[in-house]
């Protein structure tokens, strides 16, 4: 059960990531793993459910970095392990964040979520700190973007994930001048 | 003449960061001008026609900045022109880059265009140099991200050009590691 599931999900991003969400039916994804669309609606009742069961395992993660990150009681430590957190996510996760990204439909249900906009939130509110400046907000904003296209330049597919992310984080942390060691 | 064919652009502009351009029909584009259809389809034979007069002055700009970049002799000056250039560009057209960026049907007209496609490589190919090792990829690519969202945040929206414009700069400066003064 566990292996079907996990199956059908490999196969329903494979599917998005080539056709998008609204190109891909419940028939393609039967069709992919072989097996009957009763099969499909037996594990998931629509096609929603599957897109946010894909996305729940990143979601996880990015609830523990957010978790992580206000644990710390400095700001260059709080915003060192948030941006090592989410580098490190936008990397292995690649695929999936540039679907977020590219695929409206799925833009949309992701945002309209609260789990995920309170997310996004904590994490901004750590990498901005309070009352913050201009300077600051653009920055912050900036980061965002450079790690979400970054996932998507088809330049960069050919990079394994530790070359990424080293150079990721090296950007990131120049922007918002963050000292790479732990702060004591 | 001039002054109608602008107004036309100026409110299809607004409709279409409003709406959407698939949102956006002829009609209510005369309908906001307080014209008939007719009156539109005189001076545009379809959509698709609005939508590039609407870019065609930034795109002139983006080509006017890719030639200067080009002319200088140095890497750190053609590095410094071209993203001062892409910066200013980007901050007095935030609307339209925010539509670009957002809007689906738009992105792909676009980016199927010969004249965007080419002047985006030049931009890329200055930003990069001859043969780029990862890190450059990554960082050029961070920087296309950087300059994109940070138009569409709407934390920003409240930034004047000149604030904005100057941090932006210093940033993507700091993120290509580009010295502030022309070497000489």
């Amino acid at each position: 059960m566990g292996t079907a599931r996990s199956r059908l999900l490999a196969a329903a991003l494979d599917l998005f990531m080539r056709h998008g969400v609204s190109g891909t039916s419940l028939q393609m994804i039967a069709d992919e793993l072989g097996v009957t669309k009763a099969a499909v609606y037996h594990q998931f009742h629509s096609k929603e459910d599957i897109v946010e069961a894909v996305i729940a395992p990143a979601l996880a993660e990015l609830e523990a970095v957010a978790d992580a990150a206000e644990a710390q009681r400095r700001r260059n430590d709080r915003l060192r392990v948030a941006l090592e957190g989410v580098v490190d996510l936008v990397v292995r996760h690649r695929g999936l964040f540039a679907m977020i990204m590219t695929d409206p439909q799925v833009g949309r249900l992701v945002r309209s979520r609260p789990p995920l906009r309170g997310l996004e939130e904590r994490i901004e509110a750590v990498l901005t700190g309070p009352e913050p400046d201009a300077e600051t907000l653009v920055n912050s904003a900036m980061v965002s973007g450079a790690l979400m296209v970054a996932g998507l330049d088809p330049r960069l597919a050919g990079l394994d994930d530790e070359t990424l992310r080293r150079h990721l984080t090296a950007t990131v942390f120049r922007m918002l001048h963050v000292r790479r060691r732990a702060t004591s």
